[in-house]
């Protein structure tokens, strides 16, 4: 039966760097269907809406999404739940995509590109595990309100509410756990339980959890000081499990932390491994339409797409290998480039990674 | 008439930095009333509380308050009400203490301290503005209650309340916009504004406040770009606003970029100017009573204490210059060592600061 993939390419430099990973999506030789549909600014400039009907129910219907990256300057003044990224929330919330896999790697070869010291980051390989559909991301009540008492009584206030249930933290302590598993074993789980309601009750679960994972070693660490030993010392970290908010700022963090945003790939799972897969990097309307953007983060984020949604590891290290292989004949786009190596453009990446396959 | 300044010296390396601290105050010739009162675990050990009435008390009828630092492993089983980092909230909430300053600075002699590479923080200098009464860390309702309705309906659930109201807002942009005049008149305002209520509100009172500072260049950032920013090009800012909750995580991110956490102050306002004066760093128990932890930060915090709460800017830049030379003398604690450098102890850098006066 072929797999039903839905192509997202958003904004800016959405489009050419999703037509690249499609060209290697579909060179594998898999009975693939792939059907393309708008979203993000797009979306609204053609349906007045970041993720109108048809789109969400072509992502609805896929085994898998392939999404580029949405927002442009030009979308900033309208109304909050019209803009590009609500399109990213809708699908997240529509379809239960909970778990979010946030690699950070530092490739060898692209270790200048950081502005750590090598040594610090030269083998860097973390994997960010956030929870992506809790959290004070879409917790109710939430708006703005008159104030009833106290020492701002009669002021205007804005005001959100964070919070977890239980069976929201245990599935994703079970995500991670498995995930530490299958790597060196550490799972540090971030919080603030020193401050935060939400955050002991998250803490005393993942304890609970734990226990069904001896083999991994789990560790407790508040969210300042994570972001303090990112910067410090990232290889002490292996996996880390975090919620929402926490999660969205670590996970950019350490991916900065390689100097190369570009070869960033991420997986958002659902419980029945149906996902979207989408570059860490964003939409970066300034250089859209140049062919100069990297393509790689998205060809990387098709190698997850075949292993979490397709259950095709052997094709998913294909892709990885080829990625490799581009990076050993010293090719780089823009954004890695420097001297000593080949600058190329975002169509003859693909190229080279279509014929290192 | 005399200034009543209470120390607060707390546990672990606290004691030690706060006296080396108190010798350089002392120095100076001015009219103070200096006194001490227990805090954190080892007020616990005394009184059974992390902040005993008298303690508290003392702080509010001073001036000015040096703290030292607080926290021990041994204290981590209490209930989250008598841990020691209760009494820093304690103290903030009831003294109104809505204002935290947080320079990031690197100081040229300590350029290779930082895992950072010398070009991308090399004169550094960045102060983070942190509101610090408000947010999700005094918000209520909170607590564990059951999901009445949803999907996780019966389940158990941990929830806070993340709320800021206008005048929270509007007082702490007066402080970031009036810190960043005496600057490069930069502020950029850090929020999570595509998602969050509380963000847009806090956004759209920047946007009101800056009317009155035409000065200074106004810039917003969401919170996950900044993290991701300061390790890029940290000294792209100026000065960064924030709430509570991201300036927990952005000030100590920032701090670590320099690689000398030891060498951190920072100060905490009301109002009427009364403050709390303490080191960015904690309260190191691994090393307590060795006489090796350094005292520059807590020393640094006194200069704050003197210009902020006893309008003395002279006296603090004085302790400013000591503190200068005796880097520049080539005296280096443990933690900031390399080859070429003098490793002294605590004692003997308080010692190395008084002569430098
Ligand atoms: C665009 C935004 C809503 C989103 C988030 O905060 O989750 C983005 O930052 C991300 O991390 O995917
Ligand atoms: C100890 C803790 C409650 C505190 C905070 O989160 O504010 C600390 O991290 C700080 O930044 O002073």
């Amino acid at each position: 039966m072929s797999h039903k993939i839905a192509v997202l390419p958003g904004d800016g430099i959405g489009t050419e760097i999703t037509e690249q990973a499609v060209r290697v999506l579909t060179a594998l030789g898999l009975d693939l269907d792939v059907q393309s549909a708008p979203v993000g600014g797009a979306a609204f400039d053609a349906h007045e809406h970041p993720l109108p009907p048809a789109t969400l129910d072509l992502a609805r219907n896929s085994a898998a999404i392939l999404f580029g990256a949405v927002g442009d300057w030009k979308y900033d003044s309208l109304p909050r739940e019209l803009r590009p990224e609500q399109a990213i929330l809708g699908l997240r919330k529509a379809l239960g995509l909970f778990a979010n896999l946030r690699p950070a790697i530092l490739y060898p070869q692209l270790a200048n590109a950081s502005s750590l010291k090598p040594e610090v980051v030269s083998g860097l390989d973390i994997l960010i595990v956030r929870e992506l559909t809790g959290d004070i991301y879409f917790g109710q009540p939430r708006g703005v309100r008159q104030v009833e008492d106290g020492p701002y009584k009669g002021d205007r206030q804005g005001f959100d509410t964070m919070h977890y249930a239980e069976t929201e933290v245990r599935r994703i302590a079970h995500v991670a756990f498995q995930a530490a598993q299958k790597r060196a074993k550490k799972l540090c789980s971030v919080d603030k339980a020193n401050v935060l309601e939400t955050s002991q009750f998250w803490r005393d679960i993942m304890i609970a959890v734990a226990a069904e994972y001896p083999d991994v070693e789990l560790s407790h660490m508040y969210v300042d000081n994570a972001a303090m030993q990112l910067v410090r010392a990232p290889k002490a970290f292996d996996v880390i499990v975090t919620g929402n908010l926490f999660g969205d700022i670590l996970s950019d963090e350490a991916a900065m932390l390689t100097g190369s945003i570009g070869m960033l790939p991420s997986a958002s799972l659902n419980s029945s491994n149906q996902g979207l897969y989408e570059p860490s990097h964003g939409s970066a309307p300034d250089i859209a339409g140049q062919n100069i953007a990297n393509p790689l983060a998205t060809i990387l984020s098709v190698a997850m797409l075949l292993r979490y949604s397709l259950n095709e590891a052997g094709q998913a290290a294909r892709i990885e290998s080829a990625v490799q292989a581009v990076l050993e004949q010293g090719l780089r786009t823009a954004d890695i480039h420097e001297s000593g190596t080949t600058k190329v453009s975002t169509s003859q990446m693909g190229d080279a990674v279509l014929k290192a396959l």
